[in-house]
């Protein structure tokens, strides 16, 4: 079985330039979160005896004959037929039908990245049964036709998706920028907003910036150019107040660009705003930037710091969401913990300031796929356990 | 006295690049709306009796000895003092304190400019009493330095205040672009949204996007610029859809860097984003653009439309704000003015998105500053009647 997290952007991934081959107007960054809170488990397996390639997500039954399922599946029969020929002692398998069993444990509502997470975890599950010697990056050109984001979900840690200039897209790849043994104090709560349904689509939304948003043009070629250069550095160096800043706003610039669309999309609401104005107030009264916040195509927050910040994110935390689904009392020890009462957060109307939120995830950096014994897939049946 | 309206801008003023003589990053424009809703009532009289420059509005005192007020009433009177040196048969008054009674009748909350309808109407008053010969775009100079804003208030109809290029600011001054006549059918519903606060001011606000928003630089050098040219074509040719997309754009532009600013600036909240969803769907289901919305540094909402598709606006008002204050079951007529069955307006819940919306006002373009008999001090005593 194989193991995948979920992940979270610093640096945004918003506009395609090319939209089969998925390839992006710009680079982007991603943190790998945690597997122990949110994780995709997979197992592939494949047999003359099945019938036709199937997927299984949660128990439920999901088509694989689509354009990008059907393109990612020939190109791992493909990389399979090569090992095949070079090595005439192994299995001709490649042409088996596949049977791929994947369970997750993302909440729906948070809008981590869950179909990222599953199709870098089908690519995965495949090469490990494919036994290909085939590395991260050129697995993630795979994914990436898969879906734009799972590229990046195939290296845990700190991982850049490289836009790459080439028209066949054979130069846009993720790599790692550190992993997470460099950095490993990196601690995210996510605060899952109550919403009901999302704006937009992303699919369709970042066409929509990309065919009408004035500012989007300058975006993609004059600051996040220069913000991915600074965003690797800061991660190499463990910056936090850097990491932090540029991360808060890429978010900021990534949202502009969606209310600068026409019609304007709109993915942060009132709950989000709030949450920013919270974070801003916390680095404020501590005198430093010990937290940063960023949205995706969603209302959700996520909240990078450091382990040795805790007490001041969990003090924040504890004072306006401790009743909610996932606060662990554990994790806080409130006599180091609390927020100051000169802080002009407890000054804050704390029934105002706790609305809107549905959840909270404390998690951080984590690894990326894992191999496990166990398997999902009942072996004499090819199906689902 | 002098009677002043409020205005709505189109395409927004946002950044100063001089402080001190308030002069604008960008080039901007602004409906006047009618006097009837929107306006300010002034009188200005002097009197070496006086013992010094007061200033009443709505009965209360302010003090005219602040540096803004101090320059403009200097400019007026230096300006009365030529007056006087070119006919010596003019009483010597420019050293005379002044007394100024300013009523106003603008919703407070409606965030509709009121400080710069009343700036300029002070300035047209004191004109008035000094019968200086001054055209409108120089007094426009002087009420730029007291607020920005108020330069464009001297004029009726479609005006335009040009950024100008000089360091001194002379050229930095409010022009017609077309009075009321040209185009009188333009009609405006505002919607006062309620909201706790003003999220920043305005005069910080546009510092801190001048000085953190990557994005501004690009509006303001690449995207306003042609904005401004087009939507004076689009005046002059009274073509409403290429009016309303502009509007809708630069509305958005202009929220878009509040948010790219560091730290962001939110205007808009979730009930402004209804009004714009709700805006989008009316146009869609009228098959043409009859309406746009535009939103100043608050979340009140102007909406534009022609006169004859006020059934449509009017529909879309009576079956979501009927019940507020402000609303005019006199100017709207059900039977030919509600929303057709098959819009897609009429499936959103009423209950939603009737939400948050605490006052219309329904008015049109309007006139310029006005001179009548009134007089709003008792003239005996110097003092508000």
């Amino acid at each position: 079985m194989l193991t995948i997290s979920g992940s979270a952007h610093t640096l945004k991934y918003w506009g395609k330039r090319d939209k089969d081959l998925n390839l992006p107007t710009n680079s982007s960054i991603s943190v790998t979160l945690d597997q122990s809170d949110l994780r995709t488990l997979t197992t592939a397996s494949c047999s003359s005896k099945f019938e036709s390639d199937r997927l299984w997500i949660n128990g439920t039954t999901y088509s694989l004959d689509t354009p990008r399922s059907k393109q990612v599946l020939a190109d791992l029969r493909s990389l399979r037929e090569e090992v095949e020929a070079k090595d005439s002692s192994l299995p001709k398998i490649s042409h088996f039908p596949l049977h791929i069993v994947s369970e997750n444990n993302f909440p729906t509502a948070a809008g981590l990245a869950s179909s990222a997470a599953g199709f870098a975890a089908l690519i995965s599950a495949v090469a490990n049964l494919y036994k290909l010697p085939t590395d991260a990056s050129e697995l993630s050109k795979i994914a990436r036709k898969g879906s734009g984001s799972a590229c990046r979900s195939l290296f845990g840690g700190y991982v850049a998706w490289e836009m790459g200039e080439l028209e066949n897209g054979e130069d846009s790849k993720a790599v790692l920028v550190a992993d997470k043994k460099h950095w490993p104090d990196m601690k995210a709560a996510i605060l899952v907003v109550s919403d009901m349904k999302k704006d937009v689509p992303s699919t369709s939304g970042m066409q929509l910036t990309v065919h009408t948003s004035d500012l989007f043009q300058y975006r993609i070629t004059e600051v996040v150019p220069k913000r991915f250069i600074e965003m690797k550095d800061a991660i190499l160096k463990k910056d936090f107040p850097k990491f932090a800043e540029l991360t808060m706003k890429d978010s900021n610039s990534f949202h502009s660009v969606c209310l600068d669309s026409y019609p304007p999309i709109f993915y942060l609401n009132d709950t989000s705003k709030r949450i920013i104005k919270l974070i801003n107030l916390l680095n404020e009264s501590v005198g430093e930037t010990v937290a940063a916040y960023t949205f995706d195509a969603g209302p959700n927050a996520v909240i990078y710091y450091e382990q040795k910040n805790e007490k001041y994110v969990l003090g924040l935390l504890h004072h306006f969401f401790n009743h909610l689904d996932g606060w662990s009392e554990e994790k806080f020890d409130s006599k180091t913990s609390s927020i100051p009462e000169s802080y002009p957060l407890s000054a804050l109307d704390k029934d105002v300031y706790s609305q809107g939120v549905s959840r909270i995830i404390l998690t951080q950096v984590g690894e990326g796929p894992t191999q496990t014994d166990d398997v999902l897939i009942d072996l004499a049946t090819g199906l689902p356990k």
